[in-house]
């Protein structure tokens, strides 16, 4: 199949995350990443490209939406891996177009910004996929398939958290660009470690229970002496239909890497699953031994053999999982392309949708927090 | 040294919790069981003090304080093994005859009970000693000891999790004796798996962290059918002195054992410990690989080899735990009679403060559920 | 029931092994251990005596069983906890009264008082029973019952290791009472490692799969300096019946302390179980997810749970799994007093048999090594 | 830096090997496939080479080596992952053209195939590198640059294994084409399981020990009926300077999907890595604790981040391993063609030495078997 030509809006040559979209969309040789606005000038946008191996480099993201929107063999996809507060502007700039926006997530800076791209999807025909990379690791489609199926009968609980500890000293304070941006709100928006981490958790705990956040009440904290936005925070939540969960998300926890980490209980069975040991699932259905499933091992479904790449005992990362949510976007935009209506052609993919519910998640986690942990509605 | 003369109530032949505490006393012989108002009616207690080997038999906890405190050869302390409605009415039959008491936990099934209790130790000489044995573990005494003397700078997280899942079905209504007294509230007190299992998940956190809860924000439901009493609780924690945490208690989350587990950050390291697997300790100094402490093995100190028997490697578990909070409470009854002070003489032991804000803290769970989740100060 | 009166000998105040003996004979309150012949000389003997409230001290284990046997409330049992070198002489002494043995392991030190104590153990009516403690486990019952009911199929291989890491260092210079006997062949007899730790592996492996060691080819070393006895062993296992296996012993592994581990493989599936982890057994039926069975958890057996104190979740260790083979023996010597045959009254308990196979299991690999590994029959 | 250009010899549709070439050759974006051999037929080659968007197929690799090299621009590099047998065929036609061959393990199917290797790769001045791609994984270099280091002291024991469980039940006979070339003679050479996965563990063994396997004694079975290749595997190992070690490899190890484990103990401390957990490395320096050394995490060093794309918590896995030995071999191309020396140009990656060592590894279990045994010097 003929690979589907993309561009880049960020992602210059120190940006963590733009390599990973860039392995991602590389990994099953699906895309050719041909055109870039890769840093905030156009002289360091060249010398990016040109490091990067990729043709054509322009100034702007505006520049580059209206130039290869013009060309005949202009690019199909775009993939936008700025700091949050850019994600709106540049995603509606080629929306506009008819091309098609893989966005980073969270998927904006405000509740404002977060309509306005609602929005602007809606007034396009262009698919819009947020990277909520973690639904595509395989043993959450396993996950999701298992709860779908009624594997765990109802699900009263879900337990999710997210704590990592690269926040515990004052990074921001020594010179890690990384850390600058995460807490500074007129580039991260008003949400800290909710806003990086605890969309991931949310996302994750309702792509696997099927369920929606009704409500939550949140004590968000900042122990990091000086930070303006959490670095910490409990969240108590009540899903549509009755079941109960709790986020924990933290930045400050010494010892905890990547540590997201899943948990969903219901009346027959629990599933517990792990970012950092991410091919493996347990199942305890109730009254019989735990069991440990393996991606692509025996036991494990078809939803999660859709998304891997290797057999079992051979582990598959991080990027693997990214790479299934690049992967199915070409599936889904070769799709559209021909002819499959846009909402049939997203599948699984998290798109407008999810990143609405990240924004709410957010927004009501710091009202929730400013109102000493009442209940907000989302 | 001189084996103490032990007492029982209840802990007839089919109560699970009796069985525990005879084993723990036994372990390191420091105690002779010889005295027993083990069952609800005389004739059973005879039959199971005849099962048991134990020389004298009454008929209530009243006639047996009364008389034994008569013989020169009397029960110097007794254990406390009943449901929980019985341990104010059979402590302070003791206390009142100078004899020391062990008690199971929670402390009593009401507050006014525990008020009455805390009335009857101050008006008694006797110990009052309650088992909250999982402060016996030697890990947790580590964990203890490394958190006072600052290796883990401020506290800044603690998180408590105590998931179960026998409850899961309705096994009240299947007959079984322990399912139906731990979810009535006549016998169980107004919390169910707050009261259960929550308060050693309070008490824990506390004990390790040597922080005190302030004030908790409390979701409790019982997703069991027609249960009266909760079954699972999401609570988020304040503590004096500005850390926050959160507390899982659940009695229905399938392939969930006996899983509490608890884990403490602060600005230089943390912190993580599982009963399941209770002979591991981890910590995580910032910035260094995570190192697991093991009972009686290199990097574990003299606050867990003080409670251990056997080299490491050697697997000690729930019993020898338990057995440790047996153990200290002959040291101290032995110190008792010898002159010492009755707080000093407690050192570490869990007793009435602890029993108090136990009960505090159950009280508040409720309170605080029946107010929408609204905090409320302990 | 009425409790054994015992008596041990060995086992005096600094001995560690002769402390777990009796933890694990009281454990289930099965025993009153009434006297003891407890060191090398009579006022060593007496003030153990003393300090462990035992009420008859003997200067030598030839006077004692002579003076017990004659006695009315002699002792009924004794356990026999000193260095290996003296177990033949202590165990005769009390068979030839009629009293019954309970031996700790290896069984002796030299193959001709192994073959003297078989014909002991055949001239007595007495029971012989061998502390092959690891065999008291829940989870080896449960894997040995497994096995026995045809769930892995026909068995194939046998893994089994025991890797310390004590005598990394040589210990035994630097006063470590336990290291120089362990080291020092006129006291441990031919074996070093292979004699101390790898008879315990050797023996559950043949517990487990219920295979004989056929033939056997051992590579021994002593990589500490200047150290007489072999402080790792590496040897392939052929059984009876066609399985083959591995073991390997080392008492020089930095980072592991009492790492007894076997797992065996049969044409249908697999087991692995760890003794640092006791209460678990992973359970892997070829073509089915791997199943973790815990002890007294949901798919644990009758075999297990006989041996089980507490619930699930609730950890046992190593004192009750040794305890569990005191309990049994109390069982045999109550079946036997009551008429039961000696070897009906075993069932599982290791004995005589069970030491000639670890006696022939040291020689085999001493006289392998000395060939350079070459086959030796058992 | 301008992509390579890159040729591949088998890796048809439906071959798993080929696959695992061609991501881990795309993820560093390194190179580009532009040519292929890659079935046994030309009609199926161009099938293939359409399906993957390969630009030039060619009917046999033959051809395709004198028509690469008739272009300028022709391949700089061909990947060799055909069945064992055709790897010298395929590898000198290359290298006799100049062409830097990157060759799939092991290296030949037999010794005679291997000699003639060793002397192709001496009469070119192309690269030949052994895709020992295990050796890529990040904490397997941390693991040989701490050995390197001294941190563990002098290597006194390597215990090294690798179970799977594929080949429990005879899938050779239902028509598995991976099961076929294994299990035949005459595709895979003498070796069955010690061929496919014994001389990974060989490999890894020695490239972390930094030492030689000098000899070993060999006990080889086949479980599996009517196979001809071993499916098991154990093996005694003697290293050059006094250090020994074992190795299992079996195939028919029901629960193992890829188990490839490592130990390595020295004076000082010991080391622990599993391939199936790859972002883990416990070191256990003697008398501390145990630490968990993750990729990219605190104590990690230079030599795992060399090979590491994305921070720590974020788990790379088996591709990316993979594609370090493909980046690693294109720095290498490069560093030749622009005048380094090809030994060094190698720097830590596997070539002919590693070949014949590994062909030297199977010959010698394999006599090693035939002779009961025997010790075999490599």
């Amino acid at each position: 199949m003929a690979r589907l030509r993309l561009g880049m809006v960020g992602g210059g040559n120190d940006a963590f995350i733009g390599g990973v979209h860039r392995i991602a969309a590389r990994i099953d040789n699906r895309f050719d990443l041909v055109a870039g606005a890769l840093s905030s000038t156009p002289e360091k946008s060249a010398a990016s490209a040109e490091t990067l191996g990729i043709a054509r480099s322009y100034g702007s993201f505006t520049e580059m939406a209206k130039s290869e929107a013009a060309r005949a063999d202009g690019i199909e996809a775009v993939s936008i891996v700025t700091p949050n507060h850019v994600h709106f502007a540049a995603a509606k700039a080629f929306l506009a177009e008819g091309i098609h926006v893989i966005c980073d997530k969270p998927m904006t800076s405000t509740l404002e910004d977060a309509t306005a791209m609602q929005q602007a999807v809606a007034d396009s025909d262009a698919l819009f996929v947020l990277t909520h990379n973690y639904t595509g690791y395989p043993m959450i489609r396993q996950a999701q398939a298992m709860v779908h199926a009624g594997e765990l009968g109802d699900i009263r609980i879900v337990q999710a958290e997210y704590p990592q500890d690269w926040l515990t000293a004052p990074m921001e304070n020594e010179g890690v660009k990384q850390a600058e941006w995460r807490t500074d709100p007129a580039r991260s928006g008003v949400g800290g470690s909710v806003g990086d981490i605890g969309t991931h958790a949310h996302n994750l705990a309702c792509f696997v229970s099927g369920l929606a956040v009704e409500s939550l009440a949140a004590d968000l904290q900042s122990f990091g002496a000086g930070r303006k936005l959490d670095d910490n925070a409990h969240v108590m939540l009540r899903f549509a239909g009755g079941a109960r969960g709790m986020l924990w998300c933290s930045q400050v926890a010494p010892g905890n890497e990547n540590g997201l980490k899943l948990r969903v209980y219901g009346s027959k069975g629990g599933l517990e699953w792990h970012q950092e040991d991410p091919n493996y699932l347990w199942f305890t259905p109730l009254g019989e031994p735990k069991r440990l499933i393996t991606r692509n091992g025996a036991g494990a479904g078809q939803a999660a053999a859709a998304v891997s790449r290797i057999p079992g005992g051979h582990p598959e990362g991080y990027l693997e999982g990214f790479a299934n949510i690049y992967t199915e976007a070409a599936d889904a935009i070769r799709a559209v392309q021909n002819g499959t209506p846009r909402d049939a052609a997203m599948g699984l993919l998290p798109g407008i949708s999810e990143g609405m519910a990240g924004m709410a998640f957010i927004n009501a986690c710091v009202m929730s927090s400013w109102q000493d942990a009442a209940w907000v509605t989302l």
